[in-house]
């Protein structure tokens, strides 16, 4: 065991501990607690239960110096994380004024008077507890002072959560931290067990390192975790990881496909454009998230059937008839289409079969063709691609991100 | 608090709790012991502790009828479930002649001494277990008798958890279910607290249901829970709720949105096409999840830079120059543009400010228009989305594609 101080991650809310909601709150939390120098031990998923809540938070603040809860802090009768933190503490709560004038502006927004009523709950703040204002929604965070340390009260949405939590790292951790980041270097084109095999090799001349290797139909990562090392220790494990992996390794700094691709276009001046077909608009989406893609990414055309693919794109209704809608012929007639109706300088195409349905004992599902135009040259490629319809997809949009990253890399 | 058995879930690991691996278990098994009548009153992921996983286990099985714990089984040193949990319950280990006998034929797979005698600790069975033959891997399940009800212990590789759970629930469950799957109503077009208050009064005379609403940037969702109404109380319940929501509720058999939309245009015949700015392709890539969308869906253009706008769409450069891009008169334009070159006979126009940048004091983040195109009329409309970057796109998704199930309804 290491002396890494305790922490716990809890997540309130009835919808968690039903298997209904996706929970992505707590594991987010987890990792910046873990990427902050503290270990957690527990991770717990807890019912809308007021007598539970309040044993959890009792149990856990007594065993860890940081606990911190996500959910039940809104304005229904379901809210209950409040009350329940202030019995496991012992603690009195009275009502924040400052909080109460700011949720004023938002009465309008309801028209029940008894909903009303519930909004300034959400005002009722624990004894001691440090205000955290929201950037977002109403519901502020608290960070309560336990005898342990500290328990922290984050709201359930992820969009309000997440800016509270980057400021509660940011505050909580200024005085108690010599945590070293983990290094974590994300690659494609490489099989999980080539990247630990290359990633392993690499790591022998580097001792008081982890490696954890995390692989998931977008891409593998690779975490390379402070085991005495430090941080220069840490840097020096990194370096001789990306060595070994090279072109494969696109981001160390925990940046996307997508954000590396539209960083690059913006430091070599292309413009990018996209005609999607079995993809259906997902590499458009997955540029278009990250903000300031409009200055490189000129657009796309989600050309799902083959009118639009002569009309839009000007596929030629022989190319379609003779070689079909996946073929190399047709990926390179859309990527230049789309190049050309769209102005770009780097355009890629893809179509292929998603599944579960149109595949042929030819053209199997997972049969995908991509295009690439670049100034007057097309080049296609072909590849067949494993799992189900949202499998094919999620790596077909991989590797049309991944050829614009490779193309720019000489650019 | 109802009647129903109170059940636990325990995923064991230490890469469950560093948040950098998604755990899929424990709601996977939530979720059907829900689906077989249980309570999941709490969800606990810890890390791999001989001392806290018996801790967990030993005030796990003192409250519930049923705790399901998911991984540690394997043959390694980390993998210590057995042991934690014989030290929970207060019981010896005894080794299996069956699973001993079973594993004999994997040793070739270990030349390693140590690996092979470890290999061999998954045969050690809990003192009145019952083993699980495992269909796949080497661990086999445990299903052992406490003075609550049962423990189950099953592996974590979600490929060799599954089949246990499924037959763990067949046999345990034979005796005790009569088990009633919840009711979910999903909805657009109004607020959480407005569903919970429309609901809340529509069930007040339902009684033996319990009420969970489930808010997220994509829709509401209101799930109505058996607790003692049975089968026919909880269709009465759900009868009563729909009739609150009205045509805000767009599903009640779990469907999506796009599926939703998607199935609507099957049933009356109509093709779709969308045109995209700040959604950038979301719309389109929600539709294509849906297979069989090829039939409806014929194409979407994401229009990211006002060339694409005119050159594409076929919006005037005198409508950007007079109006912008973000205004109703461009949004009318996009709608009516892409209609007609995708040959589509509804489409639907989105264009806005997402931010983070970008915004105005005339426009700020979160303005956005749509427009609709049917036949030769277009009208246009204006919305002022909440949340950040992704939280307006997904915001600005749903009223398009419930722009378009809403047109659909009388068709």
């Amino acid at each position: 065991m290491s002396d890494r101080p305790l922490a716990a991650v809890v997540g309130v809310g009835t919808e968690l501990v039903t298997g209904l909601r996706t929970d992505t709150n707590t594991a987010e939390i987890a990792a910046a607690l873990l990427g902050a120098g503290f270990r957690v031990a527990e991770m717990v998923r807890v019912a809308d239960d007021a007598t539970l809540i309040s044993a959890t938070l009792r149990r856990l603040t007594g065993a860890c110096s940081l606990v911190v809860v996500t959910g039940g802090l809104g304005p229904t009768h379901d809210d209950i994380t409040r009350e329940a933190a202030a019995d496991a503490l012992g603690v009195s709560m009275s009502r924040d004024p400052e909080t109460e004038r700011r949720l004023q502006t938002f009465t309008s927004r309801h028209r029940d008077p008894d909903a009303r009523r519930q909004l300034f709950t959400q005002a009722d703040v624990l004894e001691g507890a440090t205000v955290v204002v929201p950037t977002l929604g109403t519901a502020p965070g608290q960070t309560v002072p336990t005898p342990m340390g500290h328990l922290v009260l984050l709201p359930g949405p992820p969009a309000e959560m997440r800016p509270m939590l980057a400021t509660l790292l940011a505050t909580l951790l200024a005085t108690s931290s010599q945590a070293v980041a983990p290094a974590r270097l994300r690659c494609t084109g490489l099989t999980e067990s080539d990247a630990q095999m290359r990633v392993q090799r690499a790591l022998e001349s580097h001792p008081g390192v982890e490696l954890t290797i995390l692989a998931s139909p977008a891409d593998i990562e690779i975490v390379i975790f402070d085991d005495g090392a430090g941080e220069a220790g840490v840097a020096g494990a990194a370096d001789a990881a990306l060595e070994a992996l090279g072109e494969d390794c696109y981001s160390r700094d925990g940046s996307t496909l997508a954000q590396v691709v539209v960083r690059r276009a913006h430091e070599v001046g292309l413009r990018l454009a996209v005609a999607e077909s079995c993809t259906g608009g997902r590499v458009a989406a997955a540029l278009t998230d990250i903000p300031g893609s409009s200055a490189v990414f000129t657009g796309g055309i989600v050309a799902y059937s083959d009118t639009v693919k002569t009309s839009t794109l000007g596929v030629a209704e022989e190319t379609l008839a003779a070689y079909g809608a996946v073929s190399s012929q047709t990926a390179a007639e859309m990527a230049q289409g789309v190049a050309d109706s769209l102005q770009a300088d780097i355009a890629v195409s893809i179509t292929g079969i998603a599944g579960p349905g149109g595949g042929t004992a030819d053209k199997p599902v997972g049969t995908v063709w991509f295009g690439l135009a670049r100034e007057d040259r097309v080049r296609t490629w072909q590849r067949s691609l494993f799992g189900d319809r949202e499998g094919v997809r999620i790596r077909a949009t991989v590797e049309a991100l991944d050829a614009m990253r490779r193309e720019m890399q000489g650019s």
